[in-house]
């Protein structure tokens, strides 16, 4: 709006007096905006804007109160979903991806919810907040800002339901580890090695006893969750994100064994499981969904319902986190719309050369092997890769131009296995894979078989920068040669370092590298000069143009 | 209808007369029928019932008739598209797969074509009619009449185009060789090794003139086909059908290099070939679909065109033939419904272990690796396999639960390349096929892996019957030992047979082997008895349950 406010006239009639009146009442009301404007919350980009309201107690608000906000800036508007979070307070949480003010108003069926409004400003990102992790050509990950993220992975399903000293102990282990992404249950997990009684439960329990076995029955409230519980949760996701740290969430997993009964709670209490944690997380930026651990192994949930089940979280999700499906034995169709990436557990494909890169081809989307067996000494062929074999699962997956979650399974006399319960890392693993993510991250991006399904072990960028891995392969020398398949031209120019993926060692050859012209397939040296290895297994080479 | 008649009265009426003069007359008029139908053509079923039509030859016939027929048989009702066979001939071709009297009516814009009515009588199959081949059991295949049919097939994409001589003797090849599924391109192929003028071309020729580098440029009628062409392509199909041989009909293809343009018609023309091809083929039992070879080679169709194309082609074809799409070095997107099985191009996952099931978990479809370079001795690495390579490549395949197709390239001085244009095999890998395929068809049914991602080698039908191979690995002993998974139960009894794969020998053991209880992933002889094996490469053992 422009005024225009005559203010200097010399001579001023009744009416230009009343117009200078308002004028002025104009300019003072659009001070009072702007000073209304300044004191307005400030929000990060993908921070949390939480809206807290007070409402009705009574009856059972989980089911009765509908609570919604429609939030817009500018042409940009956005719906999400409120919460109740117990005592008569209900919440609405929403994450901004634009800067900006941000006005909303509330939609319900309670008078006391509805109609509410106000605004927030959202304002850029500093530090560590780099928005959501995206899909990013095809087969890779970035943040919305735009930096690279390469998942290196691992596993504490039940980490959350063990207490605070255990917790505060996993996430110190976390700050000093190599990981970026956890994958984690949001329900307890009653398995081997974990089947400890969490300090919070999901739902209000209407009772428990003790079955003729000595087994505790517990009877649930399937339509009144437990507010603490989540708050919990929620914490330790934020905890996570603090330390630079996706969440990958289980929504479902089969580790239940009749025990509490959240694997079998009926369609329909699934759903609204679905849209109350999605109501309450989707804000939270470094949430993934993981529909489900091990999917096909929940025997109540038939394979045609994770359709259904998966389309309802895409649908409750504003921000359309990154989204997946976690097999058993079973692969799921990772191919459907719901799923942003495909998380596989196989760990045959990254146990030689040649297998990692057969799924990358099929699905056109980024491929986390999410479980190849874990680091570990249990007697269970699952459990008990010893660290070298952990590390070459690793590898294997980033040359394919694929990611690998790694888990740890190392049982210690009175000590917690971290893939079940956090703890400690105790596995050889873990430096090693935090080598490997120093180099990828100082790498100019992510990796693809140059020559896919020829040339198994020669990872590129692009023509400037590749990498080479041996795996098990001892040898003595390596006679200097690319693929002549997206290969640089003659007289491209090359240093060579030697990777020692185990000792965790590179050591910069002074010698220049010159690349005649290719033959049918391969470019060698122009003067065919190889390099001397040591013969150790697990070698490496990173040979970068010489600009 | 049920007639009662009465002849017998002692007094009958004038009334009663009339009506056994009636009677009379309709009991000729049944057996009038009976003759009728006594003498109505006899077809087999999945024979082929032709009706032959005549009608204008004026204007564009095949763009200015329509012209379809129904066929019925109780409640059975198929539509099939007829096509124009030139000469102001036209023909409908219909593939009875109930037994039974079948009506037709047609249905044509023209008064010529229109409401033509006749029948037939479908009859059983005789002889080696065991019908179409269809997908059984997710990741295999069966004829119509229950044979299992395992696709051993091979490759001669432009055979049909080499005039008679070489034809008839690749006919002759084919007839001695253990192949039951031919890859075989419509349209002429101009590539390397192959690059000669058919006898016939699909479409009737407008001209033809020298460009100024001296290469013939056709100009086609895209609007009218020559039915020569296609009679032709016919007569082929059936001459594979007496040999038990599957036809796998390659609809487009990239190798044209802009010389007769048969693969840059335009979307219109394309869809018309498909309307017409289908029509004349559709009746042939021996037909699979494949959408292309290469698509994405194609230069001409973008990769969202396959959806339409292949939607052509399932729509027209009333029989739902078997159908794929293979690619090139990307794959196409597979799951869709569109395709009966997945057909990869891809050497690396029959390579070695561990890879061909890796593609077989995806699709929840059998999977045929087609094209996984050839036995041959050409410059070029997808045509320089040693015949110990290709045939490894079909085992491995097999032993992984899907399947693998043969090519030959082999050039010797004034010979034809099999794979371009047929003639005469010269590899050392087709009879070793034989041998697999005999044992294959001897055995109780098609394998996969026992255990599946922890063990490569160990193939099986049930837990009475699995066949392990060894590939490449050279070993002198075995200790009998099978996957507890899908395993027999202790005490079960098996006969061992050691498999020379290369030297084609079966050298059955005397010893009888009995199993332990298993632990926890293995079962093993109870005396831990081994077998003693030659230390060659490529052996395999068959062990089957004594009962």
């Amino acid at each position: 709006m422009k005024l225009s406010i005559n203010t200097t006239g010399k001579k001023t009639s009744y009416m230009q007096k009343c117009i200078g009146i308002a004028a002025h009442f104009l300019v003072g009301l659009l001070c009072l905006m702007n000073c209304c404007v300044a004191a307005i919350p400030k929000i990060e980009r993908w921070g949390r804007y939480e809206i807290t309201l007070k409402g009705l107690a009574t009856g059972n608000p989980y089911t009765d109160v509908v609570l919604k906000a429609t939030f817009s800036n500018g042409t940009d508007r956005i719906a999400v979903n409120g919460f109740y979070d117990g005592d008569g307070v209900y919440k609405i949480r929403f994450m901004p991806a634009k800067t900006g003010v941000w006005n909303y108003v509330t939609i319900s069926n309670s008078t006391l919810l509805k109609g509410k409004r106000g605004s927030f400003q959202c304002v850029p990102a500093t530090g560590s907040n780099h928005g959501m992790v995206k899909v990013w050509n095809t087969y890779n990950f970035k943040y919305d800002d735009g930096k690279v993220f390469y998942p290196f992975g691992t596993t504490a399903y039940a980490w959350t339901h063990q207490g605070k000293d255990l917790e505060q102990l996993t996430l110190k282990s976390l700050k000093n580890a190599p990981f970026n992404k956890v994958r984690m249950c949001v329900f307890p997990k009653y398995y081997n090695y974990v089947t400890n009684e969490p300090e919070f439960y999901p739902y209000q329990k209407i009772s428990s006893s003790k079955n003729n076995d000595g087994r505790v029955k517990f009877i649930w409230d399937f339509k009144k969750f437990d507010p603490a519980f989540f708050r919990h949760l929620e914490k330790r996701i934020d905890d996570l994100n603090v330390l630079g740290i996706q969440a990958d969430v289980i929504i479902f997993h089969p580790y239940d064994k009749g025990h509490w009964g959240f694997d079998s709670m009926g369609k329909a209490n699934d759903f609204f499981y679905i849209k109350y944690l999605i109501a309450r997380l989707a804000s939270f930026r470094n949430v993934w969904w993981s529909m489900a651990n091990e999917f096909d192994y929940i025997r109540s949930k038939p394979r045609d319902a994770w359709d259904a089940y998966s389309a309802a979280v895409v649908t409750n999700d504003p921000y359309r986190h990154l989204c997946s499906i976690h097999n058993g034995s079973v692969y799921y169709d990772n191919w459907k719309s719901y799923f942003t990436h495909v998380s596989i557990q196989n760990g045959s494909p990254v146990e030689d050369f040649g297998r990692a890169v057969l799924l990358r081809d099929v699905y056109f989307k980024p491929v986390i092997y999410d479980e190849v067996c874990y680091e570990g000494n249990l007697p269970l062929r699952w459990g008990n890769l010893i660290g070298q074999q952990m590390t070459e699962a690793v590898w294997q997956g980033i040359i394919a131009g694929t990611y690998v979650t790694h888990g740890e399974t190392i049982k210690t006399k009175g000590d917690t296995i971290f893939w079940a319960k956090g703890g400690v890392f105790k596995g050889e693993s873990p430096a090693r894979i935090a080598f490997l993510r120093n180099i990828m991250e100082q790498g100019p991006g992510p990796l693809k078989l140059a020559d896919p399904w020829k040339d198994n072990q020669t990872a590129q960028t692009d023509s400037t920068y590749y990498l080479i891995y041996f795996g098990k392969q001892e040898q003595k020398e390596w006679r200097f040669s690319l693929p002549k398949k997206n290969g640089p031209p003659a007289g491209t120019k090359f240093k060579v370092d030697i990777i020692d993926t185990w000792n965790m060692t590179i050591t910069s050859l002074s010698d220049v590298f010159e690349t005649a012209a290719p033959n049918e397939y391969r470019i060698y040296d122009i003067h065919d000069k190889k390099v001397s290895l040591s013969g150790n297994a697990y070698m490496a080479l990173r040979i970068t143009q010489i600009k």
